[in-house]
């Protein structure tokens, strides 16, 4: 299930019914913590970054027992969440009943931020090459970038990888002006958050970390009165 | 703001509490009606389809007058949404205060409801030609196909347009084996609900409508238990 970009706020009311109904939770303890309001009284699982196998088996061994579980992603589960690692893992128990809650992902939360510059075609891309490999991340932002698609770009940078969103940059810039509006969110709905619009050479440079989502926009993104967007095509 | 797919429960709290506070409620048609429980005493406008500058440009008047008004849309307000258009229209007045409220777009309620097939880099593509010609279409699905996107398409069908998702389908198979793993979804969340897992040969026959979102899978997207998935390549 998909909590959404920050506070209880910013989940569905369904996602909220679901948690309240559970008996245990599941998730990486940055997500636990944002809904540690809603879990009195629940067992919780919660493990770091790299952790997710292993707590995800152990909310099926849970849901194997009887319990009502949920397994929390930020955003949305089904958008480089838990949801697929949690139906392949129930995959091996076919009487176990699996549903999947959706949330408002960062491209979505983040474009809010910003203004509307997702209001066209996209393309969604992770900068992670934690479990891909960077010759398709490459792929995908060569094809994405001279397609003029919007381009939402998750986990731009972590501890291990701060080059990544500058090198992601220079394939895009190959394909679009210096001057492209872009902008970053991080921390979205959160303490901490930042909302920044710049350009893509501005944007190849920008420190971000592992809480930033950046949006890279197409040749019809503009920024109108401080908000970045990009305009449908309605004539009024 | 985005009122998500379907019923209220969909909404985020926030989305919820925004509409509550406001005085005037602008929207289609159907989404007022999916809304009506919490319109009580509040304005209401509301045109059809093709309406979309005459609603906003309303919708600005009321709030010029002093009226806390909100423009709805299905989904995600900033994914093929009202966002941009009311962002570029209040441009226009630059003391007006305009916040975005995020919400589930159909991608991802799509996804939820038939697995977890986003999991990976994806790309959302209308097809659409009212607001965009049917080249800058081609050249999105050809890029979006080749790069190996899973794709959600929104749009694919309408009463004028039945033979468009037939035509994409069509440009994807140049690129993806006739077996890969698709989906539909209609209506999700609301009366009338659809899904349905069948393959890209399938998929470019199948009688979509307005209220339909299909999701074309990659080379990794899989049927497990009768959900569709695309691993994100967890070892485990």
């Amino acid at each position: 299930m998909g909590t959404g970009p920050g506070t209880i706020e910013e989940m569905t009311q369904r996602a909220r019914k679901v948690i309240e109904s559970c008996e245990v939770v599941a998730g990486y303890s940055l997500y636990i913590d944002l809904i540690r309001p809603l879990l009195n009284g629940k067992k919780i699982i919660s493990t770091g970054m790299t952790g997710e196998a292993k707590r995800c088996n152990a909310a099926i061994n849970e849901a194997l027992d009887g319990k009502a579980v949920c397994v929390i992603s930020g955003g949305d589960a089904g958008v480089y969440g838990m949801a697929g690692l949690v139906l392949e893992l129930a995959a091996q128990h076919p009487g176990l009943d699996v549903e999947i809650v959706a949330g408002v992902t960062a491209a979505c939360s983040t474009a809010a931020a910003l203004g509307a510059p997702l209001t066209h075609d996209f393309a969604a891309i992770s900068l992670s090459d934690r479990l891909t490999d960077w010759e398709t991340i490459t792929k995908r932002l060569v094809s994405a970038a001279h397609a003029d698609f919007v381009i939402a770009l998750y986990n731009p940078a972590s501890k291990a990888r701060r080059e990544h969103l500058n090198k992601a940059c220079k394939i895009i810039l190959l394909y679009r002006s210096p001057q492209t509006p872009c902008g970053i969110a991080r921390n979205v709905g959160r303490d901490g958050e930042l909302c920044k619009i710049m350009n893509l050479s501005e944007l190849a440079f920008f420190d971000a970390d592992m809480f930033t989502t950046a949006i890279v926009g197409n040749s019809a993104t503009k920024v109108l009165n401080g908000r970045l967007v990009t305009p449908r095509g309605y004539v009024f």
